[in-house]
């Protein structure tokens, strides 16, 4: 059975747990704590990113980049399955650009850093009493709103996020959301367009176990895995 | 004939100029300053990133991800032409692993960060006389010397930095050395087997463009042009 390093509040592990939940693979998880640098891990991926996806074969694919493009091809996708770049050429560069847009754009804008300061110091006991830089989360927060708008606009003139169809686009930008969400920090009231979208994703089976997560000490908030949020 | 929107010291925008010369796609180039954020550009492109291809049909593909995959699957690959992700998913998903190490961990760790000290302030009257930050800078040279250990490592065990053949991770690689080698940054006496697979990659007829770009004002060092450096 392949094998999913992660760690579970990861907008990139939740990307891939959300395609091998659409694509239908049974896969084992292993969690790695992002700040731990265990040689044993960058062994596996010298870069020290999340996810890394083992198969039974033993290839080793790294980095959400890869993983995705890898169950994309490789992935035996019954009628039932989602394709995670569905459509033409041109379809299939607007999916890319956008899982750019989150997994790159928004992940060092928003989500990266909302996590290394609201999240990762609470998980590391030599970082007790960590004060968040509270500038730095005010510029997060106004990055939030960018980005939303973003959503907005494209959840408005779309099915889904790059087109007609369900996309890793879409993945990709729910899995930030889900995190963000997690750390209560999403301005759902002022984005109802985006949340529309969101509780459309949400509701999927795929979604259900990111829903179930829960950060010992640190609970999400009620809404968090209500699909009538 | 397809249209390519770049900027001439822009590791993003050089790995895509290589692809295209090895895929022998005639192209003209329209150049962007990444700093102007421009409407009419961000039209193009919401996020503002380069470089931007524009097909012949009028498919618009943004960003380095979108357009390196996109040429691959499009582009009319003959028997000259150069493959951006050969072999199999397995050597495919360590290409993508090194594209992604390159043009989002190293741009972030050194190159990104190099380019907006140095470079872009140059080029702007009103940061005249800006003072680079010389902390960030050390740490971006230290940075530099980990990322360079690295493809000696690669370089060392290969016959290109993915494998046994010539790929995108190597264009990505070297399009952020260049820009770093035209900014004279680059301690190539402490890293000869890196030195040597650029010195391969140099000489290949793609890069033969890369390597004529000027900086009016910034003239790279002498080296920067030469084959046998």
């Amino acid at each position: 059975m392949p094998r999913l390093t992660q760690f579970r509040i990861c907008p990139h592990s939740r990307s891939i747990r959300l395609a091998l939940g659409e694509l239908g693979i049974d896969h084992d998880t292993a969690e790695e704590r992002p700040w731990d640098w265990r040689p044993a891990f960058l062994e596996l991926n010298p870069a020290g990113s999340l996810p890394v996806l083992q198969t039974d074969e033993g290839t080793v694919v790294a980095g959400a980049y890869a993983v995705s493009e890898f169950l994309a091809e490789t992935a035996d996708t019954g009628a039932r399955a989602t394709a995670l770049f569905p459509g033409d050429a041109a379809a299939r560069a607007e999916i890319r650009r956008l899982v750019d847009w989150f997994h790159v754009k928004m992940d060092a804008e928003v989500t990266g850093e909302l996590l290394r300061e609201r999240l990762y110091p609470r998980l590391q006991t030599k970082l007790a009493g960590y004060t968040p830089d509270l500038a730095l989360i005010r510029a997060v927060k106004s990055n939030l709103r960018y980005h939303l708008g973003y959503i907005d606009h494209l959840a408005d003139q779309r099915s889904w996020l790059a087109g007609d169809e369900l996309s890793f686009a879409d993945l990709a930008a729910a899995a930030h959301l889900s995190c963000i969400d997690y750390l209560d920090e999403m301005p759902w009231d002022a984005h109802t367009v985006a949340k529309d979208w969101y509780a459309k994703i949400k509701s999927r089976p795929s979604f259900r176990t990111l829903l179930a997560d829960r950060v010992p000490g640190l609970p999400p908030p009620m809404h968090y895995g209500d699909l009538d949020f």
